[in-house]
């Protein structure tokens, strides 16, 4: 979670993607170890790998494993590149709604389209630092996150978070929990209200991992528990991550996070969203183009072996719902915290340097 | 559900309280029969029968069974007195929230004081008959209490319910769900969403069991999705029961009902709960009086046999919140609807014959 305990969301080591399979926590530790793009594929379509930076980070190592694949098979240039392109829109097809995800495909393809002149081996190589820059890169980001965003947190604040923001959603650190390490980092007191977040329970098994991790006091709670929180003024403030944002600030984020948004507005209470601009997506006008992913129906009659619902039940599972800006008091970015979001705001805030 | 196909939530016969165990749905349908007052007791507090009306009744029957057993010990009538006075105190205790539960004590109690006249014999006879009054007057209510409710549901409605307000939480038929089943009954279409309701999954559990066993249209979806569906206007309505209504027209049910009532007035959409009168409680003057049962740290840790959280990570567990009357459209009643309800339209009701 830290650099200190060296528990990493994923590694390369030795040609090899190490990727820590989040569906174990928090009972086991272990990490998958991928050497084709096609594991890569699973391991974010079956959410052993989560968390929209996560999810971008992860498929950049995987089209470095894809060039290694096509190396390995004496592949030319040209076929590698032909190879590379159809591991990428394996990887794009992976999942919908994590922005992240094409958003690290496409700096790869830019990186590939700048540099056509390498041969096959130098390709290989080069892709696998591209995929380490998205790393470390993320990883500073969450840091400047945090930095950014310590300051909207009071001393003493009871913190309400959903899902898994965390280290465990990012190269490291986290977004929104990022945040609230930040600001314990500044000497603040923080109390973290963990959304135990169904169907798959991100909430409960990493973001309570975490915390417990770190001694940040943390209380746990189902999804259901979090209005009664905020009626009876025990949540100071709420705090998410998000898997895209449109330009307008719209912001697609796990299941359950636009009623807290509403909550939020409510009871007058501040919401505030932490991600960093590779989870922005300004080619879309606003969130109605959000695409969002619907996913199986065992997610919810099902728990690990054990069915939970009369099987012949109709299910509907969408895994996001988009929060509109106007719910939104803050976007916490790493170049800096946009209040109010709106399309001319988020522009300015990629305008600049 | 439904007296064709004979699954009862409670009987009684040849001196034994048979109690559906509500805990194994949807897989196995086993009945406890509990032939001493402590295992009613424990049946309550442990949630194998749930749901006020159904608790009430259930109390009821506890307290003949007491009968007999001081019967069984030769207690004189004034023996049995006290010794139904301390069964009385158990099961009032075996949860706090529902108010049915102490006013079908006090109702026993009241015929007790009513009846101090008779033998022992003949109390316990007595007690017996009057537990089978309350059973049969509350399946009555429900049937009125859908009548009366059926009108708010228009033709081709899709209808959003939490936890399980349906047979297996009263008499039969039930109160939210009996509104549903009355609608459908006048040749109405009526789609049913349900909130699988974290912790104890009453909605996928028994909501959907009911639902499918009467193949009445129904979705099962989590607690977290809600929103998400109200705010893409799939969702005409919302109604559920309750666990106690305070005299002003604040109600006590389900943990999660509340963001549901804002949910739905932030979305205007209607809100309704629909309970007997015993569920109401004249007694206290607002929902802040409520008593809020909490409950054990497992139910959210642990999913069935499973850990699903740290074991070391705090947890707060209320089983209720309390939606204030300002959020609910309509209280659906056996004597009627109250609309926009209050203290003064609640005590007109009581008044009324």
């Amino acid at each position: 979670m830290s650099e200190t305990d060296e528990l990493l969301t994923l590694y390369w080591k030795d040609g090899c993607l190490y990727i820590l399979d989040q569906r174990l926590l928090p009972h086991r530790v272990e990490y998958m170890a991928c050497t084709a793009c096609s594991e890569v594929v699973e391991a974010i379509s079956e959410m052993a790998v989560r968390g929209a930076p996560a999810i971008g980070i992860t498929a950049a190592f995987g089209m470095a494993l894809a060039a290694r694949e096509a190396l390995g098979k004496n592949n030319d240039q040209g076929q590698m590149h032909s190879y590379l392109a159809r591991a990428s829109k394996q990887l794009f097809q992976s999942r919908p709604t994590a922005v992240n995800l094409s958003w690290a495909l496409e700096r790869i393809d830019k990186w590939l389209s700048e540099n056509e002149g390498l041969t096959a081996q130098e390709t290989a190589e080069g892709l696998l630092v591209e995929a380490e820059k998205i790393f470390s890169e993320d990883l500073e980001n969450n840091r400047l996150i945090g930095v950014n965003g310590a300051a909207l947190i009071p001393d003493k604040a009871a913190v309400l978070t959903h899902c898994n923001a965390g280290a465990l959603a990012t190269g490291g650190y986290g977004t929104a929990l990022g945040v609230v390490r930040a600001a314990i980092g500044e000497g603040k007191e923080v109390h973290v209200f963990i959304d135990e977040t169904r169907p798959l329970l991100q909430g409960s098994r990493l973001t309570a991992f975490e915390m417990l991790h770190e001694n940040i006091p943390a209380t746990l709670i189902t999804d259901n528990c979090a209005g009664y929180l905020i009626k009876q003024g025990k949540i100071d403030l709420i705090i998410v991550g998000a898997d895209r944002i449109a330009g307008n600030g719209d912001t697609a984020n796990k299941i359950g996070t636009y009623p807290l948004a509403v909550m939020a507005a409510y009871h007058h209470i501040p919401f505030y969203v932490a991600a960093p601009l590779s989870t922005i997506d300004l080619s879309l006008p606003s969130g109605d183009e959000i695409v969002i992913e619907e996913r199986k129906p065992e997610e919810v009659t099902r728990f690990g072996n054990q069915d939970v619902a009369p099987e012949d039940i109709n299910v509907y599972n969408p895994a996001f719902d988009v929060t509109p800006a106007g719910l939104i008091n803050a976007i916490i970015t790493e170049k800096g915290v946009v209040y109010s979001p709106d399309q001319e705001k988020l522009y300015k805030l990629f305008a600049k340097v």
